[in-house]
């Protein structure tokens, strides 16, 4: 369950944007009352995400449709695959459909693209996706990284502490700026830094950070961090969480893995994600 | 000028879901009341588009901050250029970054490839858009497009006549579907059709389509598609428009551009353009 | 189909302002659960148009009402004549009344009028509308215009192209603003001019506008202006379409339309509507 | 001060279905930046009324418009009058000047209505508004019903009692109805009756009524009751008030005026009021 | 029947707020499709009210919840009393829950509250609400003071009239505020005056206010106000309504009661109720 | 910064139920344009709260009033203290009074009983509020807790996981459901379980639990609690946080903070705390 409000807003808003005053013209080439039915079809290998989009667009326009799913998020679909079926006063139908299948082709687009990047990367590491995401789109777009094997980084400013730059600068020191984290957030919330410098991690690790983001770094630079962050603590576990990100591409991610930090975050698996090509067939 | 709510709804939107409650790490690290400065620069050789969104996020989120453009819509920077400069309350920059970027760096990546695709093609056509946006983002991408160079097609369903298939079938026939449609939509409009084989196109044109609409065709069959209606027309003119549709990338474009064609629409420039990067320093 | 939302806040706003807290007098005089049924009649000869609003408000206030309609929209209806039953819950019943047949009677007034206007106006011309519509109402006035046998003109600003004398002013002369508007517009709008002489004919013809306004002419000059048309093109077909706009009323517009003019638009149609009287009689 | 926000959707819904996606006609002929200026001006006599939305208006499309007022609401200009000047970016005027005209056109028409009614009225009662308003406008026509010397009736359902035929019989007489309403809806409100037939005078007295409703009465009729009721109280003075409704038109009210009641209720000056002319002027 | 989106909002806000993008702990614990049963109980003694809020609460996470009450609002509950019962989708359930819980334990709240302030109270008077009720909640907090067996006062500013010190300072006297208040208030409105001392009473009577609002005084000032005002008019009955407010409470309301006043308000019922102890008990 | 849409909704439906079509009152008795000017001022000992309110209030109804704050939020205020000065036009200022007063009166309610609890607490842990909050108003709401020198625990279900018996039990064990909740939540959150008996304390910590929640135990349960799990770790430190709910009222808190313990969350602070008196005096 997410807010109700938020993701119908963004779908009143897309369809105001297509329909605007009506679709003139099927108002003038097809009969009031005119039934139809239409399968929605991959044309291209995909992951399918935004199914529950897919739906809402329908049932907005007219409560009177039958769509039925014959997948759910997370599937991997061949070309050709049937996604759904929908029923029903046909001017509706041709009112959704690129709607729809807008949504449904972005967000497969993400999945799809998400689960290309977990393959390249191997086991280890679970991969993260980026605050990097559609203004407007964030839910939905965190949902489509999850469909594709990925996990969710924090979904915005406010369910997660990361301590950058600015924020050591301002706060004076980075212990300071960790003790202030940690003595004013919600206490479920654990104190993530930033460290662009393999020198910067033992202050973080000193002050107690419980994650640190390795920004930027080669795989030969991780390596030393792992290392180090490992030989700070008790010889039975490293009691310090390791992401990673900054230009991590498809050809980088395994060497990324190897290094044996926890956690890559990648940015363009939504942000520059190719939607993937579904379409809508009459039947 | 375009409506005032459509777009702010967005931008609340998109600040509603980064912001949530708040930006927990600023709050507690950067001292209330504290000045900052900071520069939007290129990290890319791109297109820029959105910089309208960009003031309009930073106003949102405190209208006492000072934005200034250093260049405008549609200029093509290089790597490392200034685009704006943003001063007033930290936490306030800090709060309005994240999205003020996304919007920068996804409309420019739209304008960028827009780009491309326009170099690509060469004299003769216009480039067009599509309806294939992102849900809710429709008036900014249009724009992005624009300054990329492009041109665009309709912006929904209500300010252009475009007859596909189904409307044909619904209508009985090509030429029962145009007549309706001319009889009937707002007298400004055109009526354009879709013409899947060339055959099709005799009845449009007897029909007295507007604009003919030549989908997924190869370059050879498009110039036939030309010459027949070179043919049908008096010597003076072709009185028809010709837009090719389906299937064209950076590498076919200028044959298709060669075949003597009015119009090329590309969905890709806004479904599947990568965002370019830009980022924020602090000076 | 038109955007779900913009027509769904009308109604809102409308049930806000008449209910406000609530309905103080049946509250406390019509028992809660008491079961009702009522006629939405007639009272003077009318064309309907407005139900789907009728539908809307009784169910926005009570989704339990059942509504029954016995007409459609633009059948012409006798005085007496049933339109609809409600029956349900009496509160909710007395809660929706006033802003139901509010719309009804101010529709169904357009469309009533639209239909005399027609009437007058005798064969040949399509009569439209304008944009003097009332604020928040176009989509649903456009619609009753619709039901009294008119036509739509275009919806607003965005879908269609209207130069206009500061538009020429502005652009140099009225070929460089043609130009331009086919250069830049969507290219599925035809170009209209709006001619307040004869004169500014010949220049617009030769720019090769789409249709021309005939603006504030009377009937001798509206005669000139459609010779002085055909003359300009090969004999078999003037190529240009002729609109009249201005100062035409139920007197006038018959001789109007013996001019040969394509299209008459009348502001009055819908600025300037009488309601027509509809009740709700309990049975 | 009334509510900041339904009068502002109400704005915004009009922007939103002129504008949508923008003015495609002066994006392509009015250069960016160009200023102008403009008088909005009376093409007839009439009473000025919704300034305040003209002037809202223009802010919403631009705030950098500077709008002058010359006149204000309520008052009586002949044709030909400056109503105010608008001056600033070209495109934004011409954005906003369709819906502020419609704004300034319809309330004006209310407000000029109004002042016909009252004049042919002469003195003695009150002539009041009714709840049959336009829906979505009901706070901007009462107040151009005031502007145009009229007086209110209640706002909705919720800032008055009126207890008709229904509430009788649902809550078995009259003498109870009036009873429920005058214990449980807040103490500030008078209960208003409505009377069909003379006879039903006497139990509404009885049961202590503030306000009699005479409901579609004759001159004649209306004389007797104004009688009955000055018989059943003290000679010093009738202490219920008398309000007429139904059928009441600038030939009757004179007539009806002289019978002695307190109010006279005319639908007529909010449903049917038609438009004045009023345009807009470059200079 | 209330206007249908003032109190959803209320709700979508809220739901909003704690839901934000989704309920993290159920998602990862709770098996989607798991489903569950739950009873809402007191745990104190309480009068309930907010039923509606709750069912709607429910309906709008999850419209497959079957929500079952028991009781209706008004209703005395010991503790331990079921108050309904809800059945679907575990998840579902959780992330409606707590808003539930919150809407229900307020209101309940205030219903409680009033029950105790009528009881202590005593025969004769009227209890009533103020405007001093949580901003956003004025429609459901009025409700609940109904629910507990008081009454209401205005709703706001727009349904009562209430002159002031101000208002009297403004006006010039207290004759001249209430004539002006009289004469272009809609006219079901009665005329209420603030009164702060004994001397003023009698030039408030004089200009026929409808009701007293006698602010601040005690006991003894009270019964004088009652007696001057009945010796103002005939033995037979005392034409004004007395309403007494600030610093009542618990202890002095009996004492206040007796002194033969109308009305007594109380702003503690609504701004200072504390909640009453409900929860959710899965079964 | 917070999102600016929710907070500014909130403001918008107070001011709408409290003005609706007018403050009819003021209308007539106040002339347009009269300036006033007026002190909020405390009347009781408080701490002050939600002076943005304020600011946004009576800005949202007429911008042109000018608001100046003597104090800021947090601060210990003397009854009769000057808290801000309003000037404008005197409508103005009556019409925004009201709501403003009513948030402020509401959140310092808040902020000064959460001051009471943290001085009875005495030093040692924090005081957490929790999610029992008036619907609509939990920004505004953890912010007064803050100001009372209190510290805020999650803000909903999305920013922290919390782990309660339904959890666990459709988990199938406290083990695996902690173990879900790692690894799939967003890698910044810590877990927390509810705790009810001293028996469960082992299995959540071998889990690895981050905080436990001990939940209605006794002064002599919780030290038994601290005791087992500081000897469950290595001598150094204890390397779990324990939060203490249930309860807790005045008289107890300050034996539950003798503990050890190092959070306790208290419910009441936020849904019972009355409200302080504070009010708006003419100057």
């Amino acid at each position: 369950m997410s807010s109700p409000t938020s993701t119908d807003l963004l779908i009143d808003l897309a369809l105001s944007e297509d329909l605007g005053p009506g679709d003139v013209t099927s108002r003038l080439t097809i009969p009031l009352g005119a039934q139809g039915q239409a399968l929605i079809r991959t044309r291209a290998p995909m992951t399918v995400s935004g199914l529950k989009a897919v739906s809402k667009v329908f049932a907005r326009v007219d409560d009177q449709l039958a769509v039925e799913l014959f997948v759910k998020d997370g599937d991997n679909l061949p070309p050709g695959a049937n996604i759904a079926r929908v029923a029903g006063e046909a001017r509706s139908i041709l009112a959704a459909e690129r709607v729809a299948l807008n949504f449904l082709g972005r967000l497969s687009g993400i999945a799809t693209l998400t689960r290309r990047y977990v393959q390249a990367m191997g086991p280890g590491p679970s991969l993260l996706d980026t605050r990097k995401t559609t203004p407007g789109w964030r839910l939905w777009e965190k949902a489509a990284v999850v469909d594709g094997g990925g996990r969710n980084h924090r979904f915005g400013l406010f369910d997660g502490i990361l301590i950058k730059d600015n924020h050591i600068q301002a706060a004076g020191s980075i212990e300071k700026a960790i003790q202030d984290a940690r003595q004013g957030a919600p206490h479920g919330l654990k104190v993530e830094v930033e460290v662009d410098e393999i020198r910067q991690i033992w202050p973080a690790l000193r002050a107690e950070a419980d994650i640190l983001l390795l920004d930027n770094m080669s795989p030969e630079e991780l390596k030393v961090a792992v290392k180090e962050t490992e030989n700070y603590f008790a010889p039975l576990a490293r009691e310090v969480l390791l992401e990673v990100s900054g230009g991590v591409n498809l050809e980088t991610i395994r060497a990324v893995a190897l290094t044996g930090v926890d956690f890559i975050s990648v940015g363009a698996i939504t942000h520059s994600a190719p939607w993937v090509d579904v379409g809508l067939d009459w039947v």
